[in-house]
């Protein structure tokens, strides 16, 4: 039997985990997620977004890459960093279902240096 | 372009939102919510299931039917309430590819009364 119709067009995860101060991986919180994804979701509420969803969500292990957040069912990541980045995501991603480029991550995307250097190699 | 490759095979998303006691929606954690997700993280790690995470997030909005959860990249729903599910869940769905039929949601669900009915005409 195939599988029930989604119940979100969109599932957006962000991620809004804390870790102690001093923490060596970093975490999502102290890098502002939780104005960024209440901005989404405000945001998204604003621009009548019909069945898209803004989570937030607990650790998404990528903190190095922080913040981050994860869009289903498509599973494209986004290391988003500010109100300009997580509008873009929004009008770009979510309403024409482009792609974000600049954000986006890479399944070999585990710390910014690997990522800083897949841009700089595809330029 | 197509997207990347997805970082985790089955993303789980199980809500632990908490509500005011005594709100009209109940809410996933009142109805033991947290027990169930930490156990689900537990063994999920037990059984050495790779590239499977165990996420908790925030409401997922379907609160009556709760506790739930959601597993990505498929989107398909479960209603869980037990121990018992949740390892059900985790041996049939996340070992197996099956489907845990009895304890999926259908996108018309939205009370516990639709969720029976509907239940009850498929018997």
């Amino acid at each position: 039997m195939a599988d029930p119709a989604p119940y979100y067009s969109a599932h957006v995860f962000a991620c809004v985990n804390e870790r102690p101060e001093g923490h060596p991986r970093g975490c999502c919180k102290r890098k502002g997620a939780e104005k960024l994804r209440n901005y989404m979701k405000a945001r998204a509420k604003e621009l009548g977004l019909k069945d898209v969803r803004i989570n937030q969500s607990g650790c998404l292990d990528r903190c190095e890459l922080g913040p981050t957040l994860v869009i289903y069912p498509e599973g494209v990541w986004y290391s988003y960093h500010s109100i300009e980045d997580a509008e873009e995501i929004l009008q770009r991603h979510l309403i024409k279902g482009e792609r974000v480029e600049r954000l986006m991550l890479q399944p070999e995307d585990k710390l910014p240096e690997d990522r800083a250097a897949r841009l700089k190699s595809a330029q």
